[in-house]
């Protein structure tokens, strides 16, 4: 191989830590399924305008062009940036044949052709749920969503997540009430603040936005106000003096939500009208979430309502959905040295070969024990045992078996070496399967 | 939603068939593990001169640009269109942190740009399994591969398997026997045997690769070759009266492999001297793998040994390994209805929502079914149990929960209700999980 390139952005994992990831996605899986989300994969490529269309312009996308396309051939395809955008197309897709609401799950990588950072990467895996109606989707979902995904990241070995929820309505709504037209250009202005502070979203909304400095003031005092009860929040807003259908309706659905959250932890799921989200597609709830001790990383999770994006002119579709980041997520925990796996190899066992006369009986030997579920292989070669035992270590096989007259196995760690019956032994349940283990330098 | 295109080559599943791929999935990979194989990912793009240098000419990559590149950005990097090449860029660029022989497995999907046919794919999953050894790397592992291959494949519920085995020494060698000096072009045109028939090979032979009719005719002898003993296969090849040390390597080889397979059922593994693979990169023993029942789906396995792939001028890094397509063969199961999943959702229990002021009740029966590891829903609205009743037969749920003075469950395939104690009622493992059904079609 003559030339090793790592990609700056397309991030790669060593074996221990693909094993952490791996149960991850696992117990995220599972999780998502014991509340009745139904496993999905969309392709990794969408047509371009689909693509375009639905997304914000900010998102870079990739284009796939054949290598040996023929001169003038055009390609339409792009890699999916979410997947989002690609489940509201599979709904409208396939309608006929789904029964609604529809739950799905989704746990695939995504690519954005973005400027590589610390948390951001080019590549990267969403595990995102989500359930579109027919007709209509009441915002009971919308709360559903949050609780699923509180429930999930706080099963997770994985940092505290604070949820801040805001609703599109309300930001709309109270831009209506100022006589504001461009709603979208001050949605993604103020959508900026945590990169380019007050200051910045300021000028912005006056400078780029056209707004008077009494009305970017008041967008900002509306981006200021926080809260976990419904009735605070809704009296926050109403201080301001603002009215309109729309703000009421956004408020209502926005302390719905936190009402029905209000058994969650202290601080675990807030509302913070700042949150404005990038995405054009969201029409009501929005949800961000951060890691509450790394807040530098930036959001680890998002989703939001659309009720747009899989309706057509005949059929009402809207979704609900929310996006869970693991892939910035184990980068910093791989970054910290903070989760680990047991060890580097599935395998529990590794039975030492005496010689090539050995070897039928050692492969005998494995496949019994696998017959019981332990992981296990059979040493290469019939080289020095020391050799042997090294290669265990180095993988962090925590047994290796000697056959024999009598049938011994060695735990690596004690050195304690037992003479065993093949026919009964099994290793700790702790020892069968690689676990996580949490390293001691978590933040 | 404007425009909602199926693109062909790109398959997508419904819930109930993506179930279905996904617990296939699940079963591969746990049989991956319990032989000590350690999960792996690499990104999904390759720098282009990595895939080109390394690949067949005829695969058609896909490269990559972004849709706001600036004028004159040139793209170098391109959709990898197997798991191997990747996996030794992997293993060359992270050797000093790898414990060698290195055994990893990696199913994740990958791309081509072929002309889309049935069975053939644009984009699809592989699973593939590799082992890379440092200096050196046992013929053992040649025989490993393809028996742990059998173990998978003979354990899935999916039709029967052949695997054909070859070595392109044992060709090459031939060739040199005969004189032959362009070696490469001459086993590409022995790989299309069963695309265009011995007539075909013959022409191409002769026309394209500039043998004589003599040699064409040899080649083509060696090529009919077939046989499941290793002395047999020998004795046959030497009839043909060749000579040449690489040949003899190959004959070793091949006859090794074969006699390490000899315990495995009639017809699960044979010599098939005219298998030779489409890729550059085998140097040693390859592999083929058809359904017996459906050979007209090409092959639906492949893989070989490749000592340079990973290798630099200093360091050698040998490998083999076997891919899995399992979206070839879902596909087919999936078109011929003889697989499906016993219901569209993981969910068990649908928990029915009488009125509003149940709700709480509702999810608090739902969180200690899930505490138990039972898949639950709760119905989003206080709708007639009617229309509750039919949302699970829609998607196959097979219980129905009505809360109330009494805790009463309803299996919806008989209609019977009985009353149940909700700390300890669990349904029968058999519904607890979906399963796979083979449909009655099934050829």
């Amino acid at each position: 191989m003559a030339k090793i390139t790592a990609l700056t952005g397309f991030p790669e994992w060593l074996p221990e830590q693909r094993l952490v990831e791996q149960r991850l996605i696992e117990e995220v899986r599972a999780k998502f399924e014991l509340f009745g989300f139904t496993p999905l994969e969309t392709r990794a490529v969408e047509p371009l305008d689909v693509l375009v269309k639905k997304g914000a312009t900010d998102k870079e996308i990739y284009v796939l062009r054949r290598l040996h396309a023929e001169e003038g051939e055009q390609s339409d395809l792009g890699l999916h940036f979410d997947l989002t955008v690609p489940f509201a197309r599979y709904v409208a897709q396939h309608r006929g044949a789904l029964a609604f609401p529809f739950k799905r799950y989704q746990i695939q990588k995504v690519w954005r052709g973005e400027r590589p950072q610390q948390g951001r990467y080019r590549e990267f895996y969403q595990a995102d749920i989500d359930v579109i109606g027919e007709g209509e989707l009441s915002v009971h979902f919308d709360a559903e969503m949050a609780l699923l995904l509180h429930e999930v990241v706080s099963s997770l070995p994985i940092p505290r997540i604070q949820l801040r929820i805001n609703n599109r309505k309300v930001l709309e709504g109270f831009y209506r009430a100022l006589g504001i037209e461009a709603v979208s250009d001050v949605l993604r202005s103020v959508d900026k603040l945590d990169k380019i502070g007050e200051g910045g979203v300021s000028k912005a909304l006056i400078e780029e936005n056209g707004l008077s400095p009494e009305q970017a003031e008041r967008c900002l005092a509306l981006a200021r106000i926080r809260g976990a009860r419904g009735e605070e929040v809704v009296a926050s807003v109403r201080a301001l003096g603002a009215s309109h259908p729309l703000l009421d309706e956004g408020l209502s659905e926005l302390a719905f939500v936190l009402d029905a959250l209000a058994g969650l932890p202290e601080g675990a799921a807030i509302a913070d009208l700042h949150i404005a989200r990038g995405l054009d597609y969201y029409t009501g709830t929005v949800y961000e979430g951060v890691l509450v001790d790394h807040p530098q990383l930036g959001s680890v999770c998002s989703g939001g309502r659309y009720d747009n994006l899989a309706s057509d002119d005949k059929h009402k579709l809207p979704g609900v959905g929310v996006s869970l980041g693991l892939s910035r997520i184990v980068g910093l925990l791989f970054a910290q040295g903070s989760l680990k796996a047991s060890r580097a190899t599935p395998t529990a066992v590794l039975i030492a070969l005496n010689d090539e006369a050995q070897r039928a009986e050692c492969y005998r030997a494995a496949k019994q024990l696998r017959a019981r579920g332990i992981a296990t292989e059979v040493f290469h070669a019939p080289h020095k045992f020391g050799k042997q035992i090294r290669y265990a270590e180095r993988k962090g096989i925590p047994f290796v078996l000697f056959l024999g007259e009598r049938t011994e196995i060695k735990d690596i760690r004690s050195g304690a070496q037992t003479t065993i019956d093949l026919d009964s032994w099994s290793p700790d349940a702790s020892d069968l399967r690689v676990r996580i283990v949490r390293g001691t330098d978590e933040a």
